[in-house]
């Protein structure tokens, strides 16, 4: 079996690891996929921020950069992270908060259409969101349910989307199995039907490559502090395609999605491009940190990004059998690295209380219910050591718990 | 006359300039009711939480701190700023976000009544979303048109408020003229008419005494970076009173807003209190800077802060009738300093012009169609003299415009 030490000497982008807090520490962290770390430069760009640009432009910041900075930053993450190009992308709100845009723009845009589809594993905002944009416009939600060591197939797209069907709701890559929808292949079968599709993001941005443009993506929502690094409660961003710009509209009808916002005039009219989705004043501090990852993910490339991440995942897997598989762990993520993305899901009934002895030794992964321990690996920041160590504290925890 | 150094002498709580970056410059800033200046404890706040939290604390800290910081800095807005019991004011979104929210959930408590009420010169996300509100819920709007140099009366609302009105949206320091709304019989006379009322507190908070609970408001909102300090795009809160929590819902049904998050169920639940109009992750990092802020609004008290507003916009109105009258400007604000907020609108058609020469001088007040210059004088971080250099400036730039 091969040693982390003979993986990690193997790795190009080992030495990317030094950039991010606490990888001189003894801290093994699982959990990249939920919270990245922090880069030795976020702490500063903030500091710097608030001393040397708020501190001295004041007001107007607002007309010499901050007021574009969520389309800048969204057009980052479009032309690195997601295969789109300049224009379609935008940050600003909650995740939450653009995906209840993006449904119910979606939902208008198909108007006579009676059903949302989506899938019983997807994340629950999703769910909840969809729960309740279905109520207030009068749809229903059509569910597709999976199997909790997979995620929506093909298949199960083409058997429930149909004529009735306005949107179909997809996670690109699950949060509790990792597995990988197939972006273009769904997406052309909901399109042969006549719906729209919103892909959620979040767990996909910063770890699998993206082709939005290519797979003819309608809209795409995704998260920017998991694998991009934007610290706690980092804005997210929004995807509409151009073909969409001149008809979508979303009902927060904000002066930061008018067409003229310092006009104030008395109606209003929906910006021109994506920044109609835009409502309120641009979360200027909240994005400054997902710029710092941003730089290194252009640097490196999404390819070899992702490369890495299979390693790292293969290398979990075949840990996991071999650590924890006696001690009754089974693997509920794909056994394939291409169907799976960043993070690796294990299944034990104790896994709950494993979790918790963990994080009193520094040992950091998640539990998603039920019984489900994730280890988030996020790529430039995780070594293979750090994978051998977490694996070896679980095998531990579990003789206690 | 009293010159500003005599002013500045007597002000007791001149010291606390110090304690803003750039109060040593020459620099003169007009605009903290648009972005309040950074405190200097500010950036090393931000860099101290990417170093020592985030990057120690990792997925920890949403269980130990940041999963409840919105309800914490909102319990402390509340009790410093709005004179609002724990449990009713909680911080995340944008103001746009969180106003749409608020007529929405507001609508849904009155069903069967048709109308929103509003004034003409409300700020433009107030208008632009109740007019989206209206529209997705079938309601019409019913305008009050305002004096530009006043604002919304309590004759006003007795007269236009009614039967057929399920809510009043109200801004309690209008935009523009900085005129101070009576919150407390306004709020009463929609409650005669068995409305709801929704204040818009953004340009009051930090500056203007506020007393939600005394006078039995509904809904409020408000933005955390003018007079609070939180930085450009800071979050904004919400204020739901107690008596309403059990009955309130919102459509955004994200994960936060649901009774128990971490359980990632299959149906939502609205949490209890004011959490339920929350929907996704806590904004931490964006809401870091306005605890700076909060802390010294506590030290100071609010009724101290009003005090010394008050003589500021005293002497900007003194000043600009004894610099200015002669060149044709005039007062947007009312006279009296009870009936003001923290900001002076000065009218000239040259304004524009005006405003942009001083940017480039860095004297900055800004500019509000038609033809207002305003001067926002954040009470903590001007000083008298600022107002008199200001004051000057603008004389001397409308001789060149």
């Amino acid at each position: 079996m091969r040693t982390a030490v003979e993986l990690d000497s193997r790795d190009p982008l080992a030495h990317y690891r030094d950039r991010f807090i606490g990888s001189e520490s003894d801290l093994v962290y699982l959990d990249g996929n939920s919270l990245g770390r922090p880069l030795r430069a976020t702490g500063e760009r903030l500091k710097t921020f608030v001393e040397d640009e708020w501190a001295t432009r004041l007001i107007r910041g607002w007309d010499e950069r901050w007021m574009d900075l969520g389309a800048a930053v969204g057009d980052d993450i479009g032309s690195i992270c997601l295969g789109a190009a300049p224009g379609q992308t935008i940050v600003g709100d909650s995740t939450t908060v653009l995906l209840y845009k993006a449904m119910r723009a979606a939902v208008a845009l198909r108007p006579g259409r009676t059903e949302i589809v989506l899938d019983r594993d997807n994340f629950p905002t999703d769910r909840y969101l969809a729960e309740g944009v279905a109520r207030e416009c009068g749809l229903t939600l059509r569910w597709i349910e999976v199997d909790t060591a997979a995620g929506v197939t093909l298949e199960q797209v083409e058997q429930t989307v149909g004529a009735n069907t306005a949107l179909l709701i997809g996670s690109h890559v699950a949060y509790r199995s990792a597995w990988i929808a197939d972006g273009a292949e769904i997406t052309a079968a909901a399109h042969d039907a006549g719906a729209l599709v919103l892909w959620d993001l979040s767990h996909s941005v910063g770890s699998v490559p993206l082709a939005l443009d290519d797979w003819d993506v309608d809209l795409a929502v995704g998260c920017s502090y998991k694998y991009l690094n934007g610290g706690p409660g980092a804005p997210a961003f929004i995807y509409v395609a151009n073909r969409l710009h001149d008809q979508i509209t979303q009902p927060i009808q904000g002066w930061l999605g008018n067409a003229d916002p310092f006009a104030m005039g008395p109606d209003y009219h929906p910006a021109p491009g994506v920044r109609r989705m835009i409502s309120g004043t641009p979360p200027v501090i909240g994005m400054l940190g997902v710029q710092d990852m941003l730089e290194i993910l252009r640097e490196v490339g999404m390819e070899a990004v992702r490369a890495k991440s299979m390693l790292l995942t293969d290398y979990a897997i075949e840990l996991a059998g071999e650590v924890l598989a006696d001690q009754g762990v089974t693997v509920a993520t794909p056994r394939e690295a291409d169907r799976r993305g960043g993070h690796v899901t294990l299944l034990h009934p104790a896994m709950r209380e494993v979790t918790a002895a963990l994080w009193s030794r520094d040992v950091l992964p998640d539990y998603r219910d039920p019984g489900g321990l994730r280890i988030g690996l996020s790529p430039l920041s995780t070594s293979f050591e750090e994978v051998a160590r977490g694996i070896e504290a679980i095998g531990a925890a579990l003789l206690e718990c």
